[in-house]
């Protein structure tokens, strides 16, 4: 896997392949590109152990993308996803395989092009299969045009990336979840911080231990980040994980919260950021600490009882040795089950004064998402409205656009639940559900609600954190509660105020989100939970709008399903 | 993947999906297959592994074959093998990724259509990355026409398939392979008599050990094979090991060689059966000895001073317990260094009195491939002559029928090397190779006779055994011999009177093997080690012959490289 990626406004290039091409990219940014090729090293001395992170892409305001993608697996297919950017008019190149492309072949080339609209921190990642989670994925930083500065002021800018890590292969992992005999991928081995973290190797794979279970690999050691003392870092933080929800906190220091998903937050400080797969966050870190030391960063699991351990990483004040460790224990992170604290930080995430973007008043439809836990044919799966997401063989929008509606079901996906009978609080009697390849289909320039509503899973007394993320759209976060959603009196609550615009958002246990968006970017586009195993499993629904609207649909997506005569030389 | 075979000329039916379609297969047929799904089982309890053989398939001699073949894997694609079947007018379902056909994508069907024209013993098997090595082969088996007999009797037929095993995944083990830091697979872990093995489990991959390292899971039993006493059994024994050459023995027992590939053999009687990656035999055993207790089937490794432990079944005599331990040490094999007897077996291996074909008296061209280990670009290669094999984007049927020459080298590749000065006996000064997508081109119907050389690796006083499998062909095993061959004497040395037919045969260490076939069936052809990594290294070449003869091609073979838009709807 090779991106090659010439940014046409700027004529920089970098490329995962190779040190040279990254030439124009300052120092500062330099240290932080992780240059590690996709297939994932397996790095379990002690202290350690290294997930494969490729290079982060640094782009400026309207730069027009052109990423080069080469498979260079040996027999699997590709697609992948530009997170958080909306693809406006070029629904073709969001990169979910099934839903807007066909996967790339072993060999191939694809060319994705797109415009970046919006400054901020994104991402990019496999979408298909469990690749994500197999270690494809990297950053993405938008930065504003020479001249004009972000809201607030800060020194250096850095990026990291939270990761979960399980030693299955995600392949033997995939097998488990979709099989009638039914494997759970239970918890993670490690938590990585920019690609690293420790492994207790008394418990690891003993044919890699020889290998690499040693001290002395520098591969091996754990995330260092340089900071100068008495300068403000903006650290750009985001998680990826297969399955863990985090907090991320670095010692002694505080975080002044200013961007989440690409969107100027109301500052607010934390000692804690929780933070869910796919999520984005800037923060802002004062180096005012004694300076003849090193800190902990450290990154723990939070609403679940999981035995994986804390991640840890040094925040290193130079000019103190980068692997010199604190003199401090690591300080514990907070409560796994503290769900006050992380409902809060929930609430506190406001659109910046002078950044704010109105949300429509009212909105056209209102499909409200129960997140359920069933049982479909004696295999376990995650579902919304106990309906469990099933991929058809022929991607949407080509299926749409060239009329092939019999590729998938025509009998749309119910907008909700028996509101009046379902108790959220317990896990159902009756846990049986159905599967579907069935989507919405959204009026255009339509404004739609979308509220999730959390529920007991099928174990008594769980009920899951979620985040779902939204492609080809920000929505407005109008609300979070607690409980089951009342549509009379909650909505009475909204903050149409000052809400935050994300493309990602958790449903707390036993909770409810409620969501605003205006269908006003023609294609389709898949909204699911960002954990990869409830994805594989099901949680997922997709979106029409104004498919009339999309333009020419590239060959280059096609050739597969009933598209494969599609292809053009 | 699941398997379904309908076959035409007799109306059965069977799947791997289900017991229920083998109705029409008798029980003793029924109960040695094996009913695992693609993914591996890591069944690492101390005296068991699990592999993934699918089901045996039975026909009967002209039986048109129909294989549909649905991809369920996830991310990867697959391409189907029919080992030992030539597929004379069908040369478009040979199944080999990249020369005869483009990957089959995950959800897509495939439908294999051929067939059988000679009795005996075959195998299918994914032919694509290391996917055979990750699980995905079976057996068949073509019997004669009701009426008809084969030249020897016997009460039972079964099917045994050897194998070796590794911990760790066919993905990491080919990232090793390919990357420039370069990483040896290294010795197998089990091996594995019909799918089961033993390991230690004090050695074995710790998160697995908790779920399947018990004595009691009775998926982790030794594999047994339960025989009545006083009867004579036909035991259809196969090699698809990724590398390792075995030895396999009956405690106490002689065994009778009467097939090898699908051609009867003169019958000769061994203790030992040595059988390389990719061979077939038949042996006939007499369940004569004392009944009241089971005995030991063996197998282990020779040629390679290997760490693997030897595989383990169990002879049971009918009413013993099937799992019930022999009273006695299981025997050891030969010594892996016994060259002497490896090469014994091969030149006694003739073709069975009224059963000879007699091969043309000269040829019309001569093919010396020396067997070469080599550095290309800084990367570890197998090659032939020098040279390492490439395979390109657009596969060779496709590309030569369709006149798309520019997707690979028009320079031949050598027909031989530099006979004069060197020496196979040490390890070259000089390694360096070179790679190409050249092929070789045969006139139709012409006599071609092949030299395999041997000669030292890249390491001091090594030469490995390679087994070399022809596609699309029979071959006369006209000599082996010790040393480098002596193009003027060897010749004359030449079995012209009884040679066997084969599809596979072995290279013996320092030695030569010279075989002889005629170019007359139309179709593109691969030829290779079978050993997976030597294969994934480039140790492989391809013939065309009469492609002008070559019927339509069909488009479900298409839908790569430059073949993208030759789909059908």
């Amino acid at each position: 896997m090779s991106v090659i990626c010439p940014v046409t406004s700027s004529n920089r290039s970098y490329s995962s392949d190779g040190m040279s091409s990254f030439v124009a990219i300052p120092p500062d940014y330099y240290m932080e590109t992780t240059e590690i090729p996709l297939t994932r090293h397996e790095c379990l001395e002690q202290h350690s152990k290294i997930g494969a992170l490729t290079a982060t892409l640094l782009l400026k305001l309207n730069d027009t993308v052109i990423v080069e993608v080469k498979n260079n697996l040996l027999t699997e297919n590709t697609a992948i996803h530009w997170h958080g950017i909306r693809q406006i008019g070029t629904p073709w190149f969001d990169g979910t395989e099934g839903v807007t492309q066909c996967p790339v072949l072993p060999g191939d080339t694809f060319v994705y092009k797109f415009v970046v609209d919006r400054p901020g921190t994104y991402l990019y990642h496999a979408h298909y299969g469990m690749q994500r989670e197999a270690g494809l994925y990297g950053s993405i930083r938008v930065a504003l045009p020479d001249g004009q500065s972000e809201p607030f002021a800060y020194d250096y800018d850095r990026s990291i990336i939270l990761n979960d890590w399980y030693h299955k292969s995600t392949y033997e992992q995939a097998a488990g979840l979709s099989s009638t005999d039914f494997q759970w991928v239970g918890e993670p081995q490690s938590l990585l911080i920019q690609g690293k973290g420790r492994l207790n190797c008394s418990t690891a794979n003993s044919p890699l231990k020889a290998d690499v279970c040693n001290n002395t690999n520098p591969e091996c050691s754990l995330y260092s980040m340089t900071v100068v003392p008495g300068k403000t870092y903006r650290l750009r933080i985001s998680s990826l994980t297969a399955l863990s929800a985090l907090s991320f906190q670095i010692e002694g220091h505080n975080m002044t919260v200013v961007e989440a998903d690409g969107h100027y937050v109301e500052p607010f400080v934390v000692k804690n950021l929780f933070i869910y797969s796919g999520e984005t966050y800037s923060v802002l870190v004062k180096t005012d600490k004694d300076p003849s030391r090193n800190y902990w960063a450290t990154t723990n699991v939070v609403s679940r009882n999981s035995t994986t351990p804390p991640g840890l990483a040094i925040f290193n004040y130079y000019p103190n040795h980068p692997r010199r460790s604190p003199p401090t224990l690591s300080p514990p992170g907070p409560l796994w089950n503290d769900v006050d604290s992380r409902f809060n930080q929930s609430l506190a995430i406001k659109a910046r004064k002078g950044h704010i973007h109105s949300p429509p008043a009212t909105s056209d439809r209102v499909i409200v998402l129960l997140n359920t836990q069933n049982e479909v044919n004696g295999t376990r799966r995650w579902s919304v409205n106990d309906v469990s997401f099933n991929l058809p063989h022929t991607p949407y929008l080509i299926a749409l656009k060239e009329n092939l509606l019999h590729t998938f079901s025509q009998t749309p996906p119910p907008e909700g639940y028996d509101f009046a009978n379902y108790n959220i609080s317990i896990d159902q009697e009756d846990n049986n559900g159905t599967t579907s390849d069935a989507i919405y289909r959204l009026q255009f320039d339509s404004t739609v609600d979308i509220i999730l509503q959390n529920a007991n899973s099928m174990v008594a007394e769980v009920s899951e954190t979620h985040p779902w993320h939204l492609h080809g759209h920000d929505f407005w976060v109008l609300g979070y509660g607690r409980g089951k959603f009342d549509r009379i009196n909650d909505p009475k609550k909204y903050n149409l105020v000052d809400p935050i615009m994300k493309n990602t958002v958790p449903v707390h246990p036993y909770g409810w989100t409620a969501l605003r968006f205006k269908a006003d970017n023609p294609g389709v586009w898949a909204f699911h939970c960002h954990i990869e195993s409830h994805f594989l499993m099901g949680m997922r629904v997709t979106f029409e709008e104004g498919i009339e609207r999309v333009g020419k649909l590239p060959s280059s997506i096609m050739g597969c399903g009933e598209t494969k005569h599609f292809r053009e030389p």
